[in-house]
């Protein structure tokens, strides 16, 4: 029977070919479509996740005494999934336990469970869609895209990655030195893969499993057992994210408990016990800079990998598009409800105006050219539900009510019709001026949104860029028609590392990045301190260990 | 005219492909001869060092008021070599200026002034030699060898490492989206490398060169500017260095500040300045685990890489060539005094002796055997002075001094005949017992080692696994005929991050570290956090930077 590395060999090489050209490819289909993933999937998955609500979360073998779990759906309604409440102690031991079986199956059979596991997650993609929706809030076809066959082609991305930089050592060879007068001494050498430990993966409430899937995957890939640790507010995607993992690794003999669930209710501190411990040697966060610092900080020897808060600005020069733009950027601001973090945050026009294909545009203009392809896009109560989604926070929905007061309403933010019982807002456009405020320039997490009055286009660049030193950024964007000046804008955001796009529109938007094309952050900015996926994502998880004899 | 980068092409392609296959390679010839070199070289090289003594050395346009500097050769007399005295602050100053241009060259650029430097460098190798083997007490082949063209090897391997990292993300790639009826979505990306910052090359007074190239060549080559600090007593041969750097990036007509030179007296505490400072985002640190803890605990942000002490294990269970055994482990603990990170301090054998090819051994008798080869390789004074080279410090005379108590002496310590002046000193060899005595356990620098009589094999083994956990190896050998001991031996090795050498005899020894095939250390015990070189160690020093553009 042919391995699991074998079945899946050509799946990985043509990750591995896409990694390395970043054209366009993807390994599963985003299309929530029954022609796809058959034609009862829908209702499968949905059946899936109503059987999981109010019962016990089964983890056969997985530590524990008792159970957790006090997950609310942003839509209304508790899920009362209970999941195994385990000690740090107890699961850092269970994944200590299964690391040694884990580091002896080596690159191979490791990369082998990898995929199928990921193709096991993408056959449950409309259950791990429903469970993303009801978690985070999303609205279902991000929840199903993003949540599903985006992660899981992350997680791919991240394996062939790891598969990369492990087989960039060969397994042995044979040394021949020469010493003189046609002699020569020989070795014969091995190298094996050595794990650094156990992984930590800390999840976010908003894309548990998008933002776990490549730190989760490249910490396993590379022979490191890792503990998932979900935010208590989005357990699901994850617990079923294990569940299917434990199954693999169960079917091929091996220690499930290479990966391991932390769950808590919320208001817990588990994520802290492990932060420090010498057992936990890479850990992977997704989350607030605060606790990120914290993270940074404690970690001892344990190498961090983490994405924290960020201000995503968008510079506006010009456009040969006014309504392209601003349909662009209306869907941008709108989409999950600015949740992502890669929603741009501060968008800078000049006081004067800008040049238009439609002629000049005032500040004012521009403000409430955005603002009404904002109130055309969520028109259809149907349409912004799908967009918008819910609120996955009550902080969100205090945090929109603080702002409104820091600049002059272009916008406001309100309720999203037919969804009763969730807790929806649309986004909040505020005009302020650079001269006389800086609101813009703290993260405002959520549907908050900021036209910013300066001086010039120069002006705005420069300020943009000073946010992105000083506070990060994931993603930018610029509008101009002027190629010297989108030149030096391209130069200067890279210079302090965001990614930028140039000129969208379409159905195109900054906030997105697509596996094996798009690197995530750049880790040369306050927003993260890493990239998905890049070399040095992978390259830090595993060492390498020798041997060498004589030649007989 | 061809450009540097298309002049070296084909020996950054040998490079690639030899760390690739890991097999014998080398670019620098290892053999200090006029052959090879020019029949005048030695002469010219040691024309060369004379002339800097004495003298001020010249860095044309380097920051810096005053001079400093008071090394003073172990062989006796000071160099009274004066170098630019500058603040970590203007040091720190003049590398940001260079690193916007540096950033600008791109990859191709710097990795072809990389390889023209190291071309350089190889030229110069008698002249380095000479400062290595008088600021270090290394004797002459070794100065040449590893001061020389073994370090260029691993200068260039750490080039060829950069550079495959670097061009694993395309500069270009059109992205085409399939979006439904026929349709696509057209984007042209491009992405670029970021340096991460300032490098800080911290360099040890034993190896200058040899330590310093792999962290020095990593960095500039990704793009980073680097502080060089060289140990107090051994500035030269990276003051040799930082010149060579400086002259070939200014007839590039680039800012020769890319390599700086932060030098001090004995005693100063330059170094500190810079750990912490949020200009210096990599620091490559060869020194005591002392001060490497504290720069590990106050780098902030910065990426360490460190090597740091470890007590190197032998396992001797057995061998089918005892007189092999004795003179190559006698080779080991005598090469430069036992100076070397590589060099074997705790020697393990069953307190009932071992099987040989000359009959059973007892423990006294493997203790005696060791010790009598000693005296063999070191009775000719010439041979001695080659072999052992002169103590680096002062501090090591007197650590011989206070072990000698530490158990029984088996073969002492004494200086070499014919080197009056220098610091000489041959190994110090002790017995003890592990059941009484952990005195082996604690790193020893220097020319001291210890027979250690344990209960077993198997004893002797997890004493050494155990050794590794708490104290770090960079090496580890064992003498076995056992088959099964020997795979038990490379699995345990192996898990604590230790390279094993098993039953070397003749011209190989434990202490050697070959580029492009041999690792030099792993990063996975406390010996150290990284390795010269594998993919961790280059990848995490620069930043991929993207734009993206709808086509046209």
């Amino acid at each position: 029977m042919a391995t699991l590395f074998e079945q899946h060999r050509a799946l990985l090489e043509d990750a591995v070919a896409a990694a390395r050209s970043r054209k366009y490819w993807a390994a599963f289909p985003e299309m929530p479509s029954g022609k796809v993933y058959g034609e009862t999937a829908k209702a499968d998955g949905e059946a899936a996740y109503e059987a999981y609500l109010g019962a016990t979360f089964e983890l056969p073998g997985h530590p524990g005494e008792g159970t957790v779990g006090a997950e609310v759906s942003p839509y209304g309604g508790a899920l009362n999934v209970s999941y195994p409440a385990a000690s740090a102690d107890s699961l850092i031991a269970a994944a200590k336990a299964a690391l040694p079986s884990w580091t002896a199956a080596g690159p191979e059979a490791r990369v082998g469970i990898c995929l199928e596991i990921l193709k096991r997650l993408n056959a449950r993609s409309f259950e791990i869609a429903t469970a993303v929706m009801k978690t985070t809030g999303q609205g279902f076809p991000m929840a199903f895209q993003a949540g599903g066959p985006h992660a899981q082609d992350r997680g791919l991305e991240a394996v062939a990655y790891a598969w990369e930089a492990m087989a960039y050592t060969p397994a042995t060879a044979s040394w021949s030195k020469p010493a003189g007068k046609g002699t020569t001494i020989d070795m014969e050498k091995r190298w094996r893969i050595v794990p650094r430990g156990l992984g930590l993966v800390i999840g976010c409430n908003t894309f548990p499993t998008w933002n776990s899937y490549p730190g989760l995957f490249a910490s396993l890939a590379t022979g490191n057992p890792v503990i998932v640790k979900p935010h208590p507010a989005a357990i699901l995607p994850l617990a079923i994210t294990v569940k299917v993992i434990r199954e693999v690794v169960a079917e091929q003999g091996l220690d499930p408990n290479v990966a391991v669930l932390a769950s808590e209710n919320p208001g817990g501190e588990l994520a802290k016990a492990f932060i420090g411990h010498p057992d936990v040697a890479l850990i992977d966060y997704t989350g607030s800079s605060t606790f990120g610092s914290w993270i940074r900080a404690n970690a001892g020897a344990a190498q961090v990998y983490s994405e924290e808060a960020g201000v995503n600005p968008v510079v506006i020069a010009g456009t040969d598009n006014f309504r392209g733009m601003c349909a662009n950027l209306a869907f941008s601001v709108s989409l999950y409800s600015g949740q992502m973090c890669t929603a741009p945050q501060a968008l800078y026009v000049p006081r004067d105006g800008i040049d238009t294909d439609d002629g000049h545009k005032s500040f004012e203009e521009v403000a409430e050219g955005i603002a009404k392809s904002t109130d055309k896009l969520l028109s259809d109560p149907g349409r912004a539900a799908a967009v918008c989604g819910a609120i996955a926070a009550d902080a969100t929905m205090a945090r929109i009510e603080e702002c409104r007061s820091l600049g002059r309403v272009v916008r406001d933010s309100g309720p999203i019709e037919g969804m009763a019982g969730a807790r929806t807002a649309t986004p909040l456009l505020l005009a302020i001026d650079a001269a006389s405020s800086d609101a813009h320039s703290e993260e405002r997490f959520g549907p908050i949104a900021f036209v910013v009055a300066v001086d010039s286009p120069a002006d705005g660049l420069a300020r943009a860029i000073a946010g992105v030193k000083n506070k990060g950024a994931i993603t930018a964007a610029v509008y101009a028609t002027d190629a010297s000046f989108l030149d030096h804008a391209e130069d200067a955001f890279a210079e302090v590392g965001a990614n930028l796009s140039c000129n969208l529109v379409g159905d195109i938007y900054v906030n997105q990045s697509t596996a094996f094309s798009d690197y995530h952050a750049t880790g040369a900015n306050p927003a993260a301190n890493a990239c998905f996926t890049d070399l040095a994502f992978v390259a830090n998880r595993f060492r390498v260990a020798a041997v060498r004899r004589l030649a007989a």
